[in-house]
């Protein structure tokens, strides 16, 4: 079966090799295989929607993305989006486009990634739709959660003297993907794989981990007055949430915790360090707004969540101007990254 | 700023162009700009789900197909499979994937087209996602309604002695399509246009109207037994709902309501002229069974339905099998669409 393709097995030869591989939690009552997927809402909450696509060539290079990670990657970036608004995670849509000569295998593999995640956050994949693609493979996601009317997390609720968070460590994806990139070019060995961080941070690139649990502390808790997710990177996330809430935000560069190797890297490659990991997306760890005088709440949460780290990097300013705060004075945050640009 | 790319402007003001034309209704909690969309369920309903993708060179050809039209039905198709469910439309995610040399003014076709369907069915945009293509135009979109518990409209309910019903008629959206074809490809006057049916054709091809109004009627009366859109040719529709119902089907070729011209363009291409139109696709009416001892509710859904026919084309049978009975005998029902085929 392995080296069959796409075209050779068909639409609905793939559609029942999905399907045969799902289990329906009761609230789904209508899976795959109908016009639409039919679920009971969670009595009590709101509907999260949220829909995010991954294209090869854009966001992953099949060279050296293995297939397993091109279906986790599609559905975290997705959970990484319902934990920044505070979202229990319950179903996910599939869509698929794929080229016809596409090996079989490669969407056994996409599909494991995806699954394996699914079932860690146990969400239930409820429908999608295959289509043939004239060129890349693309899969797009739609993850569906719920949350309590008053535990919504958004981005707007920033005040001057929040203080700023970040959960775990930055600019680790960006090294990761370099990393990944040079071997790909230039061959075995030619990558980071020889420093002690690399395989760290393809990990991260390659496997990121939503934080779901942390997102749904911190609207539990109420401990949060904004949050979002860095799939941009550090410095469009502290730029999305001072525009959505009107304020400004000064960052402490000293304080924000690279994942190990990123200065180091960024030095050896001539780049400006902190300018670069700040800009570097693909990272997916929460950046929240706190109060100082609720910090209770926040201690509860960091118990409950493990070992996740969280760091406090700044503050929420007065103004709008956005600050990066080193020893040598102040600068200008750098941009995030955009598509298109 | 018509003759614009999609690179020039970039992804943050190509989202502001968005969602500076949408006006969100009271449920919508949390609307586009924040990392998911927050919205009520409707009290004492399902959610219904469901994705499509529209795919340029797969779905669409850009020579011909207006980017209006590409907007509308990337929106439609998904509100057809809604109909087909019972569910009344709410809201839909729009994920976006763009080459970087599109002309912007391509980007608010697609957005007219699908706003002014959107509006037509109260479908508030909720959210959605805009990233680069490295080639084709792709448009996926997934739509939320919501279908009281007694209400939902599947495909497994039909059983033996049901009649077996379509809306409108079918066959024309695969004409239209070629008729359009063999314009683009020939030139202006080589397509179908002289004929009288031609326009009407190539209509229901790129502007396809979603049967929302006769689902829901279907739905709220109980009037239906099993029911499915036409996305893939009456013969996939009879197909599916057989399969996932466990009964056979024999239809009259002779009660099948094809779209004027139908018959008489495959006749005059050397094609086998029923055969040819019940595997062409994209007509999106709804195929559904009926029991007959409750034709009273069938009769009050037509009254409600306006000018919508609703077309008795055959009966369920206790065997599995798929017949088209025909002047001249029975014969078995041609395949449909299906993709990688």
């Amino acid at each position: 079966m392995s080296s069959r393709t796409v075209s050779e097995i068909g639409e609905h030869a793939l559609i029942s090799r999905i399907t045969a591989r799902l289990a329906m939690p009761p609230w789904v009552l209508v899976g795959p295989g109908d016009d639409a997927a039919v679920i009971e809402p969670e009595r009590g909450a709101l509907d999260v929607l949220t829909t995010d696509a991954q294209v090869e060539g854009v966001h992953f290079d099949r060279r050296f993305v293995p297939p397993d990670a091109i279906g986790h990657r599609a559905l975290a970036v997705n959970l990484s989006d319902l934990a920044a608004m505070g979202a229990q995670p319950r179903a996910a849509l599939l869509s698929l486009v794929l080229p016809g000569d596409l090996d079989v295998s490669v969407v056994d593999g996409m599909l494991d990634g995806l699954m394996t995640i699914a079932a860690r956050y146990r969400v239930a994949l409820i429908g999608g739709n295959i289509t043939r693609s004239p060129g890349p493979v693309m899969v797009d996601v739609t993850a569906i959660g719920s949350v309590r009317p008053r535990r919504v997390l958004t981005r707007t609720g920033a005040r001057p003297g929040d203080e700023v968070y970040v959960t775990g460590t930055v600019g680790g994806a960006l090294v990761g993907l370099r990393s990944l990139q040079r071997t790909a070019d230039d061959g075995v060995g030619a990558g980071l794989k020889t420093r002690p961080y690399a395989v760290e941070c393809e990990e991260k690139y390659l496997r990121p981990e939503p934080r779901v649990r942390a997102g749904l502390l911190l609207g539990r808790n109420r401990a949060a007055t904004a949050c979002i997710d860095l799939s941009d990177g550090l410095a469009d996330g502290i730029r999305q949430i001072a525009a959505a809430s009107g304020v400004g935000i000064a960052v402490d560069e000293d304080a924000i915790p690279f994942a190990e190797g990123v200065r180091e890297y960024h030095q050896a490659h001539g780049h400006d360090p902190v300018c670069t990991a700040l800009a570097g997306g693909d990272d997916y760890e929460l950046l929240f707004t706190a109060r100082p005088s609720v910090r209770g709440r926040l201690r509860a949460v960091r118990q409950q969540a493990g070992d996740l780290p969280m760091t406090k990097i700044g503050v929420v300013t007065k103004g709008q101007q956005l600050v990066l705060r080193t020893a040598s004075g102040a600068r200008d945050l750098p941009a995030g990254f955009e598509h298109f640009r």
